[in-house]
């Protein structure tokens, strides 16, 4: 069985045998019993799920249910997070979720990432007004801080520790340490405790992650369980979206800069990085003129789909143009580095407007 | 070197070793240098400290200091509690300390000793109340629960994961689950807090342990020195009692209702407890009246000592005439019994009365 690593940083390559071993249910199937389905579902860039049933239910009886999501404070906003934040606001303002949004800054204090204080500071001047400005409202919305949040939410942290034996811990997240055990208790508390009396009462709840994180997703329904007699939680639901790629190839990682495409990135930076991007071209024009690229290799690719083009058909035309060598990568790399330039340009505009709207999010 | 394993309810036998391994200094040469000591230092009970001098220091100079000390709501409250709340009640109203009194349900639910409601029943109705009739005052006394505190108690308590390594848990403990590692995080909050800004800030603190707690007490001192960055903390001082002794040897414990006078016990209890009493008495009369009896080893004369004999001079007198076969154990016991009826009678109306101070102390 293929080990999962949430704390690891490794590409993942083979989804379909890890949603085999793990009991990951594909997604597509559920896309059409959606009434206005997100593109990142049409697009099959949402793959997996764990019992979305149950929020298909919540959505279809206008039940209450929730979206909880974290954030690590560290490095810059980039594509990669906006892939998530674009599910956070798809929730909240299509679907109509509460949305619980989590900065894990006791986890990154753990390790040894910064101090409390810098990465409040890393929490709201990157991620939450990137958040804002992609659409982000403070009704519904509830953005707290692991280090700050309830005597009930510290309450049922500590609680967790009851429900889980050391081995069960280390058969599933292997070597530890006392900042990972307070992490993967905090991590439990985190999805668990908007359904305490305090935050509604019992609710489906809906994470969306990386198949990284599917290890505390798993051990969380499993503790979910465990917590009859105390409290009455109903197992969280999970999606599993694919990983974006970092700019020349692997995966797009907060801790190297030439990896990704910032919301803060300049013109210039765009220029440099969009030239440096692994494509799926061939050797030569001639060649790919006659051959075709492939589409399903190409960063660049992979940006116009999980980010830029907002029609279907725009999307599966680009594919086929470029599979059959109709389009070639210097007149799509050279269409890229418009849209992100345009794209960001009204962004960071967008960026400097929400800095007046962060005490909506943030008390104190 | 000799393991102490602070979860464990072996008898402690060889402290002089286990104090000259660990680093403990002897008490009794700071006795004099307190202007009203507690009967309980003068008659070497209590036996050992750390850092005791920066106490004193406080004393001297009328400066803040704290006492902090938790309980276990476990069971009846019996001799083996009293010998800390009599300590808690000297701190607070002959020295001036600021006592922090802990109620360890956290840790008590972690073991999985009850339900945090009925830990909290327990606590109140078996400890508090009986501190509150031994004297304890709600003045400068703050009573708290670890399921209860604040998010600047918790935070900290986040904190500490980071400053510990696995490996030292394991030399320190021994065998670790989630819970044991999450209550030895919860406990090293317990005693720092205090010098937290929210708490007063920096201050000496006491912390009044038996000698199988003073593993948490090393740790806390070193974790308290690696806070440099995050905090000014003080490494906490320590004292070290005796255990009292089982009604027949061994440790009194809660756990063996048989082994402990319990400060709600009956009339008709004492009579058979105290005849079931080990004593430190010969086969026969004519013998005991020729060699003499051993108080060292009779939990008859422990009980005296540690309990009902205020004066020197009385300790002295008994523990002479007991060596010297001038009393016997029957005389003695029946003397005990009398004491104990008188002491318990004169608490047990105490305990109706403190009933109405319970609020002033738990808050909600």
């Amino acid at each position: 069985m293929q080990e999962i690593n949430p704390w690891g940083s490794e590409d993942v390559k083979d989804y379909d045998k890890i949603m085999k071993d793990f009991g990951i249910s594909p997604f597509t199937p559920l896309v059409k019993k959606i009434r206005n389905p997100h593109y990142l579902m049409k697009r099959g860039i949402i793959f997996g799920h764990r019992d979305f049933e149950r929020i298909l239910e919540a959505i279809e009886k206008k039940k209450e249910f929730a979206m909880m999501t974290g954030l690590m404070p560290s490095g810059k906003f980039h594509l990669g997070h906006k892939l998530l934040a674009d599910q956070i606001i798809y929730y909240q303002q299509e679907l109509g979720a509460k949305i619980f949004l989590c900065v894990a800054d006791i986890e990154a204090y753990n390790m040894r990432l910064d101090d409390l204080d810098k990465l409040k500071d890393i929490a709201i001047n990157e991620y939450l007004i990137n958040y804002i400005a992609l659409g982000l409202k403070p009704k519904s919305c509830d953005f707290y801080f692991q280090s700050n949040r309830s005597i009930a939410y510290y309450k049922l942290a500590d609680m967790v520790a009851r429900k889980v034996t050391f081995n069960e811990l280390k058969d599933i997240y292997g070597e530890l340490s006392p900042g990972k055990i307070i992490s993967v208790m905090t991590q439990a508390a985190d999805i668990l405790h908007p359904q305490l009396e305090e935050y509604g009462g019992s609710k489906p709840v809906v994470v969306p992650v990386g198949i990284d994180q599917d290890p505390h997703i798993r051990l969380t329904r499993d503790i979910a369980a465990r917590f009859e007699k105390e409290f009455k939680f109903i197992p969280p639901s999970s999606t599993y979206h694919f990983f974006m790629h970092g700019i020349k190839g692997g995966k797009m990682s907060s801790s190297d800069p030439n990896s990704y495409i910032a919301l803060t990135d300049t013109p210039e930076d765009i220029d440099r990085k969009v030239k440096n991007m692994l494509t799926g071209g061939k050797e030569s024009v001639e060649l790919q003129r006659k051959e075709g690229g492939d589409p399903d290799k190409c960063v660049v690719f992979e940006i116009y789909k999980f980010h830029l083009l907002k029609n279907e058909e725009d999307v599966k035309k680009l594919y086929n143009d470029c599979k059959t060598g109709k389009i070639l990568c210097g007149e799509c790399k050279a269409r890229l580095k418009n849209m992100l330039k345009e794209f960001l340009e009204e962004h960071q505009k967008k960026r400097e407007k929400a800095k007046d709207m962060v005490h909506k999010f943030v008390k104190e």
